[in-house]
């Protein structure tokens, strides 16, 4: 993501950034400072039920991507460079994104905070432990885990099968050793030996009731009603059953508090919550949303991953949950992505290639189509590359024109703001237009019919197919009256199938569902299709390997 | 711990303490501007780079007390008490604490903060995640063990024995089933199967480094000369060879500066680092000692359990590392504590017993001979209970006068620091002496003549005896050079023996060292007698099951 010689590292340009003091962000974003609870100079705390709506509630633009290719597309980084560019234009504009986590930042990623000249800042903070809500959640979690095998060592009163818990301890880390463990070891006084297994907190239940809850006590609910696994006799055992509802809710009453930081620009940014958006569903917490809109006009914020991920669980769940509509959607793509998803290798992307970049349109498009299904009108933001051709430029702009799909040329990385101006002013047409929004299907359909719309609707696919074992579970949940709740589907991000090499706009296929897993906590369904990893791996060389602290205390090696 | 009808508790005390601003309290104490770092309005961080010393560095008091009993003693109380007694007094002071684990909390205490009109505050803040240090070694802990469980799975260059891994993972959380695991299962592709186990976090080497480091470089220096394991050939692999050391100083990098609190009287209270003293060594950072002599004139701070555990390793490792000399020593007693060490049950306290008090005043009166070993002139703190009566007060003020030994009655959980005076009184005489504080070996000596030494002068026992593991890994410790190093012992805090139940002053016992442990890092050996546990396990009732957050948002359920 470089366009000079020995370009600025993402760290080195938002260390030299000089930041306004947290309080200054959030009086001009009318934040009352009763609501602000400082952390370090320039992050903060808000606490919502001190934030009055300043008006009628902000819109909301969905920034998404096409499918997600090793070339790297840029949706962080467009998200804020829209934001400053909309921050430019004098709108009253905030950003809201999610935390990233430490897993990745200490493997591959290095830092997840955007880029270039358009990035969230204090980089370093957001990337290490920021304001300790993952750790929140990473305690929460295990702190069940601890309550139940707990409650089956003193006697088990409620008589839990431990070989039926579905709860799994969590790390926020990426420790592949910890995916399958076997635990209670050593005899009686150390507890009743199980198997278990690690998650990376991102993928814990808690994460998403985290992200979905609307209220201090909607989440103590939401944290009762999670099942944690069954009985001897099958019968489903919530968290009430163990009444540590109000303990948990009590490790996470502070992290609820969404966190107010700042782009590179001043504009202001709020960063809360950060489920993936292929095991779980991917969006940054209702509470910020919310926050953000009763304070702002309008609200840029993001999903994982392509449009079949992150925005398909946008549309069907968070918005679905939260009441609101979104009122545009971006569709960041790059030349060098789409090349991939037309047949091109990593290694061969410099060369021209007309041909293969119409080829991988197709993915493109049915992105743009997706996103019209859901009644929402689409711009396509096409991320600036040195590598791109005026050709290639050229076949983008006549394709956008012949498909009436309107497109914006941003160069946030190296521009910032200035560099998202055009994609801005398309936004704002579009919020000045009708919305006809409405999630895909009815939460009151079978589990069968809500799968085949995602799947035919969102993944151009031909039908859906259950194995025995998630129809085992799919009469269980409809026995146990669960059934109607929205889908999370659990799919890879590279391919709109469930088949990773499947690349571009694949067609004709058939997704199968392994399981189908109630999260009734977080209020949905999980289906997993193929295998998706919960606990990713470190790569045989960690971007951790790089990492130090300087004289002055400060980071290096986050990128 | 009531002395009246329907008392408040802790927390409601705490509750309805009107704090000042955590700015107002660092100007007081005379911290810069510059050097704070706010995390919400009652805490905050101390860039200990930006405090220039105010002249003389202040004078150290230690606070520690007799064996515990279930009868409570009122250690951290009478801390915070006398600090109180001493701003009453007008004197720059200030106290220094642990940071409460969440283990205990969740499990049985409920909180750590001392109690009555004798807190620290926000009191549910530093319960809970207070500025998220302990999460941060919980993460640097376990990242580590990622990088060691990824380095064998990445090819094992550096050829470590997957069975001689002495590196356990952690969690902040009282968790029995994690004691014993076994990680990496589930085929080649999750990693290296081998055996692992969880300690509680303030058992991490890393929390003994964090505590002991006195810069960011010597933390790093630490963190890299930890020993995580050996090879196939036996030997050694440090932290270093994994060239990890600057992504954990990374981690912990924000953690390490100290955090600065009040009391319910507006002292200044810098509370930060926590290891137990049973299997650590037991005491605040000595960041935060540090820093607060450079601000104070007198800095009173505790050390873990009785004197035999947390004041010999103040003595012993701490005040040697860090080149200061504890001007003089408070043992916290109670009369109930004292019938206990005469023999009475705990149910039996409320009668008066004079018979059962002189002879558990024996604990007592080796604790004080302790402390006279190091040079220093110890005052008791009788710390008031409701169910004293004159005749017991009488015949402890007699047998301190008998022996020319300093007390003092104090009644700080009702009172705050008024009941604190007398003590204040007495520690101010103490100041004023002469002190001929020194540690009670020298490192030069060897392994079994360091140990023989604690356990004939602070324990008061015959002998030492070392099992063949023992006497093995001290040949093992000698040959690669690292016996040179302090002794840390672990060892049941209930008794000055290493038999839990032999209460009041044993006499003629012989010490059992099971295993001696090298931790490189922290700077210490750590011997092992009997079962020392590493990770507690719940109560049938958690503390936990009576959490809950009020609409407010305000914690419910923490004493």
């Amino acid at each position: 993501m470089t366009t000079k010689n020995q370009p600025l590292s993402d760290l080195e340009i938002a260390s030299q950034a000089v930041m306004k003091p947290i309080t200054e962000i959030a009086k001009a974003a009318g934040i009352p400072e009763d609501a602000l609870e400082q952390y370090g100079r320039y992050k903060a705390k808000i606490d919502p039920l001190k934030i009055t709506a300043h008006g009628e509630d902000a819109k909301v633009v969905l920034v998404t991507a096409i499918s997600p290719t090793p070339a790297g597309e840029g949706k962080s980084t467009v998200t804020v460079g829209l934001a400053d560019a909309l921050h430019q234009l004098n709108k009253n504009v905030l950003v809201a994104l999610r935390e990233p986590s430490l897993g990745p930042v200490m493997g591959v990623k290095g830092g997840a905070t955007g880029g270039g000249y358009a990035q969230v800042v204090p980089m370093e903070d957001i990337n290490l432990h920021f304001t300790g809500d993952l750790h929140a959640i990473t305690t929460a979690n295990n702190a069940l885990s601890a309550f139940i095998d707990n409650h089956i060592h003193q006697g088990n009163v409620l008589n839990i099968d431990p070989r039926r818990i579905i709860w799994k301890r969590v790390m926020d880390l990426n420790d592949r050793t910890l995916r399958k463990v076997v635990v209670g070891l050593g005899g009686p006084v150390q507890g009743m030996p199980r198997e278990d297994g690690f998650d990376i907190t991102v993928a814990s239940e808690i994460m998403a009731v985290f992200c979905l809850a609307t209220s201090i006590e909607d989440l103590r609910e939401r944290l009762a009603s999670i099942v944690i696994g069954y009985t001897f006799e099958r019968e489903p055992v919530f968290v009430r059953n163990l009444q540590v509802e109000g303990a948990l809710t009590l490790l996470l009453k502070d992290a609820f508090k969404p966190n107010l930081v700042q782009t590179l620009e001043g504009t202001p940014a709020i960063i809360h919550g950060g489920p993936f958006a292929n095991i779980a569903h991917g969006c940054n917490s209702i509470m910020a949303t919310q926050t953000a809109r009763k304070l702002a006009d309008i609200v840029v914020t993001e999903a994982g991953f392509g449009s079949d991920l992150g925005a398909e669980k946008f549309m069907n769940i968070k918005a679905r949950k939260a009441g609101f509509k979104p009122s545009a959607v971006v569709i960041v793509a790059t030349i060098r992505a789409l090349k991939m998803h037309g047949g091109v290798a990593k290694t061969a992307l410099v060369g021209e290639n007309v041909e293969a970049l119409l080829q991988g349109i197709e993915n493109l498009a049915k992105h743009v189509e997706t996103i019209r299904t859901f009644g929402v009108e689409p711009i396509i933001a096409l991320n600036r590359f040195i590598t791109d051709t005026e050709a290639e430029l050229e076949a983008v702009l006549n394709w956008c024109q012949e498909n009436h799909v309107r497109i914006a040329r941003t160069n946030v990385w190296e521009e910032g703001g200035k560099g998202g101006l055009q994609l801005a002013e398309q936004v704002l047409a579009v919020l000045d237009e009708e919305n006809n929004f409405s999630p895909l299907y009815e939460v009151t359909e079978s589990i069968e019919e809500k799968v085949r719309t995602i799947v035919q609707k969102v993944y151009g696919g031909k039908d859906v197919q259950f194995t025995d074992q998630a129809k085992k579970q799919i009469a269980q949940i409809e026995k146990f009256g669960w059934d109607v709740l929205p889908i999370c589907m659990a799919k890879t991000q590279y391919s709109l199938s469930d088949q990773p090499s499947l690349l571009g706009r694949p067609e004709g296929f058939t997704v199968t569902i392994r399981e189908v897993i109630p999260k009734l906590g977080a209020g949905f369904l999980v289906c997993l299709t193929g295998d998706i990893m919960t606990m990713p791996g470190l790569p045989k060389q960690p971007a951790a390997l790089r990492m130090d602290v300087d004289s002055d205390g400060h980071a290096l090696g986050l990128f």
